[in-house]
């Protein structure tokens, strides 16, 4: 298994789990770049957003209302959030198994920075 | 009406519209911080992501899938694109009707920056 967050999903690789249920798990980014920063990965393998089809609307919005409570949960849901999905190079994507950053803790600058 | 997203949807202020369904409108930002800025926004009104519950995980998905066609249809999919939703004012919210930012057709540094 050479995706690195299949191999965390299978237990196979440590991380600093904080949510899971049968369709998604969140775990800290180990780079993080704000004091909060969670990514929220579903738990089947999509390479991108580009794979994710209309039948994957339930699952994709999943992962904004699981991120939005994990916001709650980690007392940012009041001061503030952002949510980010990078899609291929350009958009910045490093690791292709499909997956959302929720960055807080600080003031963040506009969106595309 | 005091939202302007809720103006442009009920055809009272201007915008470029390039998408719209029975769910969501798309509609370029005229404030674009890339060469490709497009904004995603569900006709119903939401405050803000904290105001989405789960029902309405099929309409967030929506609002994924359709940026992904977006990103398609203007070309930038396989290059690369990035979508980001901001919440309150950390987050770098300023328009206070929920909506997903499609930017492209430059690199994006890195997810929080």
């Amino acid at each position: 298994m050479s995706c690195i967050f299949c191999r965390i999903i299978a237990g196979q690789a440590p991380a600093e789990v904080l949510y899971r249920d049968d369709r998604t798990i969140a775990f800290r980014d180990i780079h993080p770049v704000a004091p909060v920063h969670v990514l929220i990965v579903p738990i089947q393998h999509f390479d991108s957003l580009n794979s994710l089809s209309e039948e994957d609307e339930a699952l994709a919005g999943h992962l904004l209302v699981v991120a939005r409570r994990l916001a709650e949960e980690l007392g940012v849901a009041r001061s503030g959030y952002r949510l980010v999905i990078n899609t291929g190079s350009e958009g910045g994507q490093t690791v292709f198994h499909l997956h959302l950053h929720l960055l807080a803790g600080r003031r963040m600058p506009f969106a595309g920075d």
